[in-house]
C-alpha cells in the first residue's frame, strides 16, 4: 500500500496543512468509520459534525473545523478529492512487457517496451507507446499509432489508420475509425462513397463505452485534448471537436460540424452536421441544435434557446394545458 | 422432443382443459398449419374461425371455443403463450461442465461445475455458479461474481467486481461496470474521478444489447430483480433502478438517479441526474425528465406531463400552426 | 497500383470526355496538387480557377471548364466521385481461402473458398459465401447463412440463423439476431416470450457501428436490399424495412413496424411499434413518430407534422418567449 504524509498530499493538491503534516495516510476513507492512516473530506457544512469525533488522520476541508484530525485546506474539494484518489488509484499503465499468448500481433508491429497486451487481443501493423495497455478482444487495425500510458478496455475495435495521443481511455466496445455514413444518391439507390481519412484523438481523451467515433472521408475526425465523452455517444466523419469538451452519454453529432473548446452537452444532445459551435457554448439535455451556435452561452431545448427563455418556454407550454380537477 | 400433456401444459398456465387432457404435445404451432402434436392459440375474437377447422391437438383460450381441439381455458393467452414456449424453447443453461481450449480463465476463477464457457472467452479472477453459460468472446473482470443459470451473450465485457444473481441474461457486447462519467472541473481542465463502486444486477434481470451500465462511483449502481432492460440503455453510476422495471430502447439515466418498482419507460426517454423517480411510474417515448417524479401514474412529453395532459398539449400546439391550402 | 484510362473512368461513371481520353490515372486527387496521373473533381463554380492551373490529368464535371486536363462529363458530380473512389478503393473482398489458425469455425461450417476468415473470429455451424471477410472477434452463430463478398467488420456478433444476402456490410460491433423486448406480465412481473423468429438483411445492406436488429418473435426482422443504416441504430423485432432506405445515426424503430421503400430518416428520430410509414417518407432529425405516416413527404418534431408545418410551430414557439433586454 502506497504511503504518503498528509504534507505530501496537500502539495499534491496545492493545499495548506493544519494539524500533524507529518502522518502517514495509504488510502481514502468515510469519516464515519475511516482509521487513522485515512483522508476523509468534508463537502458540506452538515458533515462538520462528523468531522468531530472521526478516527481518520486527516481530512480535506475548505473552511477549518474543530477536529483532531489533520486538516488540508483547499479552494475546491472536489478537485482535491479527484486528485488524492487518483493518487491511490491511479489509471493502470505496463510496467512489464507483456505480450499475452493468445494475442496476435502483426510480426512488424513496434511495441514500446513495456507494453500489455491482454489474451485475444489482435494487433495489426501498428505502433503501441510504452506503459499502454491493450486489453483482452481488442482489436487494433493496421497503421493506428497509439502513445504512451493508454489504456484500451476490452473489445474496442480502432479501424485502420486510427491516432491516439497520450494517456487515452477507450472504454469498452468503443469504435473508433469506423466508415463515416457517406453516400451520393443515384435515382432511387444509395452509392458507397469510400471513407478514406482518419480519426485522431489528441492527449487525454476519454471515450465512454459503446461509443463510436467515425473516420473522415477524406480529411480527419479530430478530438482535441483533454475531452472527456461518456457512453454511447457518435461522432460522425469529418467532425472536428476542441479541447476540454465534456458530452454526456447518447450525446450525437452529425458529419462536419465543428464544435469549440470547452463546451458542454448534457445527455441525449443531437446537433446536424456542416454547424459551427462556438467555444464555451453548454447545451440541456435532449436538445437538438439544427444551426450554429455563434455565440458562447447557455442553451437548451428544440427550438434551441438560450436557457432562461427555454426555461420561460417550458412554463408557458405547461400553462397551454392547465391542470383540471380530473385528477390530471 | 419433449413432450407433455395438454393435463401437464394446463398446470403449467393455470388453466382448465376442455376436451381430451391426454394428448401429448411436442411444440408450438399456427393453428392453420399446425398438426395434432401442436398447441396453438386464440387471442382475438376473429381467430375464432380457424379454431373451428383447426388440426392443432390443442389451443390456449381465454373464452371457450367451437372446436375439435382441446382446450386450455386460461385468464391470459399471452401470459400462458409466454409459459408454454419457454416449457419448450427454455434459456439454454450449461448441463456438462466444458470449458474450451481456446477460453483463457484465471488459473484462480472459482467455477461451480457445471460451466460452460465458450471459445476465446476471458474469464480473470471471478465466481461462476453452475448452469451458467459464457459466451464467445465474453470477457469477465477480475472480482466478478456470477449466479447460477446465467446466460452471457457474446462479445459482452463486465469490468473488476460485477456482481450478477441468478438467471441473469446479457445479450451481445453489453458493457457492465464501466467507468462512471466523473470529473472534477479545475478551471477549465477536467480532473477524473476514479470510479471505486461496482455493479450488481440481481435476480432474473434481462439485459439488452449494446446497453451499459457504469459501476459506481464509490457505492453501487444497481438494478432490482426481474427488471428487464432493452438495447442501447445506459445506466448512469450510482443509479439504483427498483425491482420488475421494463425499459425499451434507447432510454439513458444519468449519475445518482433513482427509480422506483414496477416502471415502464418507452423508447428514448431521458432521465437527469440525481432525481427521484416513484414506483409505477410510466413514461411515454421519447419525454425528457429534469425533476422529480413522486406520484405514479402515466407521464410523457417535453415538458413532462400528465399523459392526457400532454396528450391535450400535442393537440394545441398543432393547432397552432392549422394546415393550409397549399398542400401542408 | 491499378491504372485506368480516363476513356474507361467515363465509362464507369457513364460520362463523356473532353480531351485526351487515353490518359492512364491510377487515383483521385486534389486538384492544387495531383499529379498527371490523378483524376480530380469541380463540383462548384467557384473551384473553376483551379482547374485552369491544375497539373492533374483529369478532372470530373458538370459543366465544361478552361483547362489542360481531359474533362469527363458527368450529370452528377458526387455519384461520379462515388463510383471512382471506389474504383481505386473497392470494399475488400477474399481472393484466398484464409482462415487464421486461432478462429474456431466449426467443423460442419461450411465455407465456400474463398473465404477470409480472421483472428479470433468464432464461427458456428454456418454457411458462409465466397468473397466474404470475416474479421477477428466476430461471432457467427449456428444456422447463420451469409452471402457472398460481405465484410463483417471487428467484433460483430450473429446471433444462430441470421441471413445475409451478398455484398452486405456490417460495421464493428453491430449485433444481429438478438432477442426482441418481448415480455408477457403477469401481476408485477415480466414474463419472457422466447424470441423464435430471426433476421434477413437483404443483398447490399450497409449496417453501422454498434446498430442492433433484434430476431423476430416469431416471423422475420427483415432489412431490404440496399438499405443504409447508421451507426447506433435500433430495429426491434418484427420490423419490415424496405429498400434504398437510409437511417441517420440513433434512429431507433419499435417492434412490428413496417417501412416503406426510400424513405429517408435523420438522426436520432423515434418510431413506436405497430405503426406503417408509407414509402419515399423524409423525417427531420430527432423527431418522435406515434402514428402511421401514410403519405410520403418530408416530416420533422413531436408532434410529427409536414416539415413546413413544423418549422412554422418553431417559430411560432420561439415567439411566445421574446427575448429581453437582460440578454436572453
Amino acid at each position: 500500500m502506497t504511503q504518503i504524509t498528509v504534507a505530501e498530499l496537500a502539495k499534491l493538491v496545492g493545499g495548506r496543512v493544519v494539524g500533524d503534516a507529518s502522518r502517514s495516510i495509504v488510502g481514502l476513507g468515510d469519516l464515519r468509520s475511516a482509521g487513522p492512516d485515512r483522508i476523509g473530506f468534508v463537502r458540506e457544512a452538515r458533515y462538520q459534525a462528523v468531522a468531530k469525533t472521526t478516527r481518520a488522520g486527516a481530512i480535506l476541508t475548505v473552511t477549518q473545523l474543530a477536529t483532531s484530525a489533520a486538516q488540508v485546506l483547499v479552494d475546491d474539494v472536489d478537485v482535491a478529492y479527484a486528485k488524492v484518489s487518483a493518487h491511490f488509484h491511479p489509471v493502470p499503465r505496463a510496467t512489464a512487457h507483456d505480450v499475452h499468448a493468445t494475442a496476435v500481433v502483426h510480426p512488424e508491429a513496434q511495441l514500446e517496451a513495456p507494453v500489455a497486451i491482454g489474451p485475444r487481443a489482435v494487433v495489426g501493423k501498428a505502433r503501441i507507446g510504452a506503459g499502454t495497455v491493450i486489453s483482452p478482444g481488442v482489436v487494433v487495425g493496421d497503421g493506428c499509432v497509439i502513445g504512451r500510458d493508454c489504456f484500451l478496455h476490452p473489445n474496442v475495435t480502432l479501424y485502420t489508420g486510427v491516432q491516439l495521443g497520450n494517456r487515452v481511455i477507450l472504454h469498452a466496445s468503443a469504435v473508433l475509425g469506423s466508415d463515416g455514413f457517406g453516400y451520393a444518391r443515384e435515382g432511387s439507390q444509395w452509392i458507397k462513397v469510400p471513407q478514406l481519412g482518419n480519426t485522431v484523438l489528441e492527449d487525454d481523451v476519454e471515450v465512454g463505452a459503446l461509443t463510436a467515433i467515425d473516420r473522415g472521408a477524406l480529411g480527419t475526425t479530430r478530438i482535441g485534448a483533454r475531452t472527456k465523452i461518456d457512453n454511447q455517444c457518435h461522432i460522425a466523419h469529418n467532425c472536428t471537436i476542441g479541447c476540454d469538451v465534456a458530452m454526456a452519454a447518447g450525446v450525437q453529432i452529425a458529419g462536419s460540424t465543428t464544435v469549440g473548446d470547452r463546451c458542454v452537452f448534457a445527455g441525449k444532445v443531437g446537433i446536424s452536421g456542416h454547424l459551427q459551435v462556438a467555444s464555451d457554448v453548454r447545451i440541456g439535455g435532449g436538445s437538438m441544435v439544427f444551426k450554429d451556435v455563434p455565440e458562447s452561452g447557455d442553451y437548451m431545448g428544440h427550438p434551441l434557446l438560450e436557457k432562461r427563455r427555454s426555461l420561460r418556454l417550458l412554463r408557458v407550454l405547461r400553462g397551454l394545458v392547465p391542470s383540471r380537477e380530473d385528477g390530471e
